[in-house]
């Protein structure tokens, strides 16, 4: 069986040599947690792997930069993720790739199967749906829902965009950033600025049509990003509201802008171009425009990628025993990313190394603090 | 993390020690097997964990001997289970605990969940929905579903059986079993020993109101094994019915039976008292009576366990790519386990050891066989 594909496997972390053994941790034994559990459900946390497992749930709707590929597809994605969790933080997390477009039934399942999981990660799942699968969720269940899409991202933008204006002398508070991607991630980076202290006024978000504004014809999330961004109604394309911003954010699709378009943008301007793999915008050539520039690709500095967040910040929902994820807790988590960069920050160094060994200790911690455990 | 609780643990099986192991086990190396998949789905079993996955699905609705505990309570006995799936197969088995006691629900939840794993493993759902759930699963699943409580104790049973016929000079077609229990467990049993040669007119099942018969006013699985077993239309309690016969299966409730109401039975009787932990009679006082006795005590001879059979028989299933389990792969099954006992057979042991290394893959064996691959 060693030639069995697969990137993850499941282990018994108990002895299992003979019938005494078989008859502790099998029947007979278990029916004394069993009884423990069915007096005291909360119980199954601390009493089983329930408490250090996370269910990585997909309907395969926005696989990768790939589109909607379908639950099987999910697959090899999903366990790919798992072996991360395992590799970083220590966490039991089993891939749960759901065969229905329905939000109804996504919604359904996870919470018939929620018992046996501390968390879920949601991930590529499509917008907008994900944002109403997410939401019922949260009011459904009794776990924490992070959705690595759109909460992930958010928190490893805010992270490294915190250091990119430290080192190019700007404040939060008086930063233009007009994000390109109105979905999971550009929507949830939004949202996060704005919890995080960047203004109504600071932040443009644009989908394919240009800027949202309250008087385009939106519904759902865009209509709710339309009311509480760009309050100073920029109207126009992508190209027109880069005019004077201080960053830009791509969450969206290769090749939206050419190299010369940064120049319309404020001086030293900070541009994270993070479509993968092929960014916004070609990075050689957005090199001799940016005073910091990121991508999500491994071969250029300031790789800006979610495996920064999900192990850690899983790590501390689970060592915390938290019922939710809360925005002080991304907050805090994405301001432990940036302070581990340190007095190392430079315009080719604004996020630590997924590798560096005190990146999900640090996290966790921060999240745990946050939910005051 | 290692005083966390939990029977099992999730591990990657890649090495992800820098950043090309990332690139290739997660984005981008990850997109061109989704890609693969999506265009040719069944490549997902042998691509990626599934082929090696089960998922262990209880709605805690009948656990253990304990009755309806609910789906969190089941999760020590389902992680429980999923060690021993890891330590005698190899295979990666997850507890998925179903919070809802509607069949529609159970059903779709499994169906949602099963693009993750090559097999589902029903266990501990009560009776009589067990066998509408399953039923279903079977018409809409193209994964196999092996009910535990249904298909391990008929086939751990024919198994046992056919080496204590052969000790007390027993043919299957001319042997009178009478079977104390008519849910999931004497059901199954009765249907595989009509499949394995036993006779209609052979068999009688109870339930707690006596045999079943045309006569009495049953429905669903009842009324099946009233139409196609006991044809000699024998009426009466468990104890009037056990007159002459050779073979008792409980598969029911402890105490039923006085030692000396085995004295109603054929000479040399068979007795497999299987309620656990306490049997349906006493052992020491039907050690008197039955020339071959056997229990699901680890503490007296002849041990029946199911352990015996899932771990073999679902990796047959999963290395033989089946997508479903017939009658076919039960009884060879069966055979091989009888089979293992050999030469050694005595009326003190009539089925192998579950730590019998020969076990697992000859059972394995027969079923890939029987599956013609």
């Amino acid at each position: 069986m060693s030639d069995r594909a697969g990137k993850i496997e499941i282990r018994a972390r108990v002895e299992l040599d003979d019938a005494d053994d078989l008859a502790v941790h099998y029947t007979p034994g278990v029916a004394e947690a069993a009884k423990r559990i069915a007096a005291e459900p909360s119980r199954s946390r601390t009493e089983t792997v329930k408490g250090n497992a996370v269910a990585i749930v997909s309907d395969g709707s926005a696989l990768l930069g790939l589109g909607d590929q379908g639950p099987a597809a999910a697959l090899p994605v999903m366990e790919g993720k798992a072996a991360l969790f395992s590799r970083f933080a220590d966490i039991d997390a089993w891939p749960i790739c759901i065969a229905s477009r329905e939000p109804d039934d996504v919604v359904r399942t996870v919470r018939d199967l929620a018992t046996s999981f501390g968390a879920i990660n949601l991930e590529d799942v499509a917008a907008p749906r994900c944002f109403e699968i997410e939401r019922r969720l949260r009011e459904e269940l009794d776990i924490p829902v992070f959705h690595d899409d759109q909460h992930g991202t958010a928190m490893v933008v805010l992270a490294a965009l915190h250091n990119a204006l430290a080192l190019t002398g700007r404040d939060a508070a008086r930063t233009r950033v007009v994000i390109a991607g109105a979905g999971a991630a550009g929507s949830a980076t939004a949202r996060l600025l704005l919890a995080a202290g960047y203004t109504e006024a600071g932040i443009v978000v644009c989908d394919s049509k240009g800027a949202l504004h309250p008087g385009r014809q939106l519904d759902g999330e865009k209509a709710w990003l339309a009311e509480h961004t760009n309050s100073d109604r920029a109207e126009g394309s992508l190209v027109e509201v880069l005019d004077g911003a201080d960053v830009f954010i791509g969450v969206s699709a290769p090749d939206l802008l050419a190299p010369e378009d940064l120049s319309r943008m404020a001086d030293r301007p900070v541009v994270f171009a993070l479509a993968n793999p092929d960014p916004e915008v070609d990075p050689r050539g957005a090199q001799e425009h940016a005073a910091v520039l990121a991508t999500g690709r491994s071969d250029l500095p300031n790789q800006i990628n979610n495996v920064l967040v999900f192990p850690g910040v899983l790590r501390g929902l689970l060592d915390a025993g938290a019922d939710t994820l809360t925005v002080d807790m991304q907050l805090a988590g994405a301001r432990a990313i940036a302070e581990l960069v340190g007095d190392d920050r430079s315009p080719e160094h604004i996020v630590p190394s997924v590798f560096d060994e005190r990146l999900v200790p640090a996290l966790a911690g921060a999240v745990c603090d946050a939910a005051g455990r």
